[in-house]
C-alpha cells in the first residue's frame, strides 16, 4: 500500500452501507477498506465481504473504532446512532464520513460537531448531491461568474414512488427526510445561508402519508441572506421517474441542469416522438456521486485540506428543513433566527 | 361581406391597438374594421389606418360607440379608461373584447362587469397567452386526462429587460402589471380557483424599481381550491430573453412547455455548442396568441357561444393579484376570502 | 404607392400561384398586386381575387405581359410553361420570378436564360428553401467561417407521404422532382459547384413508383469543386412527418438544423416521453420562407441589385439532378462535366 | 468460485488490453482472470497487474494457452498476431474473445475461421459499439418492430483528432481501420448483408494523411440484400469531440440515437445558450459498452449459447471494408460478390 492510502471501516451494512463498502473496493484505490462492523451481521453479509476481500468483519463496531490501523470511518448505520458513533470514532481520532441526517435533533448534532472539533479531526457528511456531475457543472458556473448574481435558485426534486406510509412516519417529514437534499443543494448553489423560508404542502399523492402526519407534495420558498429568492418543489411519486432538476438564475444568466436519461434515442413513428424517461432513482442517477464524496473525502485527508460538506452544512441544513416545518404547521414564514434563538436558548 | 362577417371598431390605436388592428385586417377575414378611434389622432396614424384600408378614423369614440354599423368594440386606450368604454360600448348594445387589465380597482372591474351583463352581451378580457400555442397544447393535455389530477402548476416568466422606473411607479406593481398573465394562466391550467397566495420578493435588478416602491424579482406560491399548489417566478430582466416556461405536474405525468427559439440550428465548436436563445419579447413569441385570441373572440360572437377568457376572469386575476401585493407588504400568506370580504364589504 | 412600391403580375393561380398572392397581399407592402392571369379562370378565382382586393382578373396572360404599369411578373403556372412565359416577360422588359423548375429540358432553360440576359432584366428561381430561418442561420454560420472550411454537406429531406403514381409518372423522377431542393441547397451551403455525382435508388414505399419507372428512396454522393462531399437522402415517405435537416460540418466545427415542431411541449408519463412531430409539410415547414424568397426579390429590384437564387442556379441544379438520373440508371459515377459537354455538343 | 465462474486470461495489455482486465476484475464478478500474458512484460506492468490481484503474469502466451484451467482467451495483442493466436488458443480448446480486426487479410481471418469450427470453440469478436445503450436500443426498436421495414440505416462516425500519418500507414486505411466499426454496425442494424458499396473520400484533414496513401474524410452508399440503403460519413477530425450517431429509417418510422453528453447543463447569457460538447472519445463513450460485451461474451460461454458478435461478422465486415477500398480506388461501384468471388477463386 502506498503512502498516500487510507485505511478505512465501515460501520453499518446496509443497502448505502454496502454501495460506499463497493465504491471503496472497486473505484476508489486510493483507500484500504479494511473492517465492516454490524451490529446485524450474518453469513449473507460475511459472504459479501469476503468477495469483496474485506479482512475483517464483526458485529461490534468497538472493533474498528479501537483499531489504530483505521484512519477513517463511513457511519452507515441506522439514522439515530450517527450522532453516538460521530463522537466516538472522533474521541478515538478517527476521521468521520457520515451518512445525512446527522440526527434529526440539532442539538444531538451540534453535540456530534462539538466533539469533532474538540477532537481536531475531518468530518464530511454525505450530501452526495453536490458532486453529481450535473449540479457541480452548474456550481463551476456560478463560481466562474458566469451567470453573474445569482437571483433565483429553482429546484425540482421528485421520487418515482412514496415510500410505506410506516416509513414516513419515523422519518422526520418530507422536510427532513426528502427536501434537506434540496435545501442543501440551494445552500450550495447560492453561496449563502437561508434567513426565512415559508412552505406549503398538500397530501395528493397518498392519504396514509396525510394519516402518518406528514405532506406528500410541498413548495418551499427561501430567502437567502444575499438577497436571493429560492424555490423548491417536491413530490413523492413522479410516475415518469426520478425528476431532478437545477436552474440558477442570474444577473448575466441562467445555468439549468437536466434529468440525465438512459440513453439518448428517439423514436418517431406516424402518432408520436418517443424519448426515453429519466434514470428510474437515486442508485442510478447517482451512482457516480457516490463514489465522488467518497473520493473528495478521501483527497481531503490525504491533502490535510476541510471537507467540502462540513458538519456546520449538515446543521444548516437540519435547521432550515426544521423551519419549513414549523412554517407548514404554522401557515407563516419562519425566520431561520427564530429556530437558532430557540436551539441557543435552551 | 358574408353573412358571418363581423364588423369591427378598435379605440386606441398604440403599440397594442394597431398590432390588433394589423390582424383584423391581415389575418382575419371574418371581420370588418370600420372604425379607428383615438383621442391622439395624428397624419401618421391617418396614414397607416389608410394604408390598412379602415374606412373611418376619428379622434372621437362617441363616434365609434353609437355607429349602429358596429357590432364590437375592441379596446386598447390606456388602462385607466378600460372601465368606462366598456361600459360605454355594453349600453350602446356592443360586444366587447377589452385588453388586460380592466382596471386596477376592482370595484372598478365590478362595475363594468355588472354593465355588461346588464347589456346581455359578450366581453372577452386580452389574457392573450391562453392562446399561445405551447401552453394551449399543455392544456390540451391536462383536459384530456394525460396527467391525471393536477399537483402542481409551475411557471417561470422572465422579462427580457426592465421597464423604466417612471412606468413601474404607474403599473400598479409586479403582480398586477406583469405577473397577472402568470396567475391568469395558472388559474387556467388548474382548472380551479385560487385559494391562498404567498408572495416574496426582493429588488435585484433595478435598485429604482425599489425606490418606485416595487420589486422586481418575485416568487408566488398558491394554493387552489381542488387541492393543487402553484408556484410563479417573475423577474423583470432575463438577459438572454423572454423565458416563457410551463409546467404541469399530476397524478399520471407532467406536460413541460418550454421557451421558442427563433431557428433549431446548433453550432458545435472546439469550444462549445451553442444553440439559440428564446424569441426576445413578447411581441415575437406571442404573435400567433394575438390572432388567435381575437379569432376565438370573434368565432363566439358569429356562434353566439360564450367568450372563453371572460370578465370573470379578468376579476379573479385581479384579486388575486392584490392578494400577492398584501402577502409581500405584510409578510403573510393571504387568503382570497380575505380580499373578496373587504371587498363585498365597502 | 410610394416610390419603392413595385407593380406586379402573377400568372398562374393554383396553389402555389395562390400563395403568392396572398403573401403579396397581406405580407408585402413593397409590392402592389395589380394583374392575376390564369388560363382557367372561374368564378371561383375571380371571388378570391375580388376577395384581395387585386383589381385586374383574366385568363389572357398576354394582358399581363403587355400592361406597361407592371414591373414584374410572378410565374406560377403549370412548369411545360414557364420557360415560355420567361422569355415573354423578359421581352416585355420585366423582372421575372418563377417558380421551379424553369423547365426539365436544360436547353430551353439555357434559352430562357439567354433571353433574360438580352433583356436585362433580373430572374429568381423559386428555391424558397434558401430563405427558411434553419438553414439561412447554417449559411450564416458557414460564411461567418464558424465551422471553417466545409468539409461535408448532409441533408435529410423525406416527404410525409407519396404522391400519386401518375403525378410521379410526369415529374421528371425524384432528382429533378424532389432532391432538385435539396441539390440547390447543397450548392448553396457548400459555395461551390457539384463535379460528380454518384446515385442509389430503391423502391421500397410504393410499386406503382417503380412500375412508373423511379425510385421512393434514394441517397445521393456529391463531389463539390472546393474538394467538400456531401450526401443527400430522400424517401417519398416518411410516416412522422416532414423531415428536413441539415448538416454542414467542417474544419472548425458543425452546424446542425433540426426539424420545426408545431410546439414545444413534452408530456412524461408512466411509459414514455412524448414530444410533438415535425411541421406536416411544405406549406406548414417553409410559410415564412415563401414570404421571405418574394421579399427578397422585391428588395433586389428595388435597390437593383442581383437576385440571390439565379437562373443560373436553376440551370446547374438541372444539371446536377440529370447526373444523378444518369447515375442511378448506369449504376455509376457521373461527372457533371459530362453532361455539360453533351449539351453544348448538340 | 462458483461454479458458474469462468477462468479467463488476456493476451497484450496494452491499452485495450488493460482496459479488458480492469473490466474483468472490477466488473465481471462471472469471470476470473487468472493470467495476462504480454511479450513486453515489464516491471510496471507486473505492479499493475499485482494492484489487480492477478496472480499470474508472463512474457510467454504459450504459458497461458497450455493452462488447463483457463477456459476462455481475450486476445489484444496486436492485430498482425491476432490471427495466430487464435489459432492456437481454439486448438488448445479454449473459447476466445478476439479484439477487432481478426486480421486485414481475409484469407488468414478465414483460416482462423475454420481453426475455431474445427475446434468447436466459441468467438467473439470486439465489436463493442454493438453493446452501446444508444445503439443496442434502436437496434430494440428496430426488432420490435417499431419502425416497421428498414429502408436507410444513416450513420455519422467522426473522430476528435486524427491518429499519426505513420499509424496511418500500416492501419489498412480508414475502411479498415476506423469505418469497419461503422459497417458492422451498419449490418446489425439492417440485419441484412451488403451486396454493393460506393466508396467516396478526401484528404481534408491532414495532408500527411492523404502522402500516406489515405483519405481522411469519407462517404460510403450501401446497397442491401434486403433491399434497404445504407449511408455513413466519417471524418478523422471533428474538433468539437467523438460524433456518434445512428439513425435507423423505415416503413413505421425512424429511431435516431444522438451523442452522449457529460451533463445536461445548459447555460444562457445575453450572447448564447451554450452546452456541453459530446464525450472526447472512444473510452468515455464505450466505457459502458466494454464491460458489456465482455459480460455477453461471458454469458454465451457459461449458457452455452452462441456469441453474438461472431467471427463470421467480423469475416463480413472485412469483406465489406476491402470492397469500399477498391470502390475508393477505382471510382466505381463494387459488389460483395466481385471480392468474395475473387477470395474463393485464389
Amino acid at each position: 500500500m502506498s503512502e498516500s492510502t487510507l485505511c478505512v471501516g465501515v460501520i453499518g451494512a446496509g443497502r448505502i452501507g454496502k454501495l460506499h463498502a463497493e465504491n471503496l473496493v472497486y473505484a476508489l484505490p486510493e483507500a484500504r477498506l479494511k473492517t465492516i462492523a454490524d451490529v446485524q451481521l450474518d453469513p449473507a453479509m460475511e459472504a459479501w465481504a469476503r468477495g469483496l476481500g474485506i479482512p475483517c468483519v464483526t458485529p461490534d463496531p468497538a472493533v474498528l473504532l479501537r483499531d489504530p490501523e483505521i484512519q477513517a470511518v463511513i457511519i452507515c448505520s441506522s439514522t439515530s446512532t450517527h450522532a453516538d458513533f460521530v463522537i466516538q470514532a472522533a474521541q478515538a481520532g478517527k476521521h468521520v464520513f457520515c451518512e445525512k441526517p446527522v440526527d434529526l435533533d440539532a442539538r444531538k448534532v451540534r453535540a456530534a460537531l462539538d466533539a469533532v472539533a474538540r477532537a481536531g479531526v475531518q468530518l464530511q457528511v454525505g450530501f452526495n448531491r453536490r458532486f453529481d456531475h450535473n449540479f457541480r457543472r452548474v456550481r463551476d458556473h456560478v463560481e466562474a461568474g458566469a451567470i453573474g448574481t445569482p437571483h433565483l435558485i429553482k429546484i425540482t426534486s421528485r421520487d418515482p414512488a412514496p415510500p410505506p406510509a410506516e416509513y414516513v412516519a419515523v422519518s422526520g417529514g418530507i422536510f427532513l427526510d426528502m427536501m434537506i437534499h434540496d435545501l442543501d443543494m440551494a445552500r450550495f448553489q447560492a453561496g449563502s445561508e437561508v434567513e426565512e423560508v415559508y412552505a406549503t404542502g398538500a397530501v395528493l399523492v397518498d392519504p396514509a402519508i396525510g394519516r402518518a402526519g406528514d405532506v406528500d407534495t410541498a413548495v418551499v420558498t427561501l430567502r437567502f441572506a444575499n438577497g436571493a429568492l429560492g424555490v423548491i418543489d417536491n413530490s413523492r411519486q413522479a410516475v415518469y421517474g426520478y425528476d431532478q432538476r437545477l436552474e440558477v438564475f442570474g444577473s448575466k444568466g441562467v445555468a439549468v441542469a437536466g434529468n440525465d436519461r438512459p440513453n439518448t434515442v428517439s423514436l418517431a413513428t406516424a402518432t408520436e416522438v418517443r424519448s426515453e424517461k429519466p434514470m428510474y432513482f437515486f442508485l442510478e442517477r447517482y451512482q457516480a456521486a457516490y463514489v465522488a464524496e467518497l473520493r473528495a473525502f478521501l483527497e481531503a485527508l490525504v491533502q490535510r485540506r476541510p471537507c467540502t460538506v462540513t458538519g456546520e452544512d449538515g446543521y444548516q441544513d437540519l435547521i432550515v428543513a426544521l423551519a419549513a416545518n414549523r412554517s407548514l404547521a404554522e401557515r407563516r414564514p419562519v425566520r431561520i433566527a427564530e429556530i437558532q434563538a430557540e436551539l441557543t436558548a435552551r
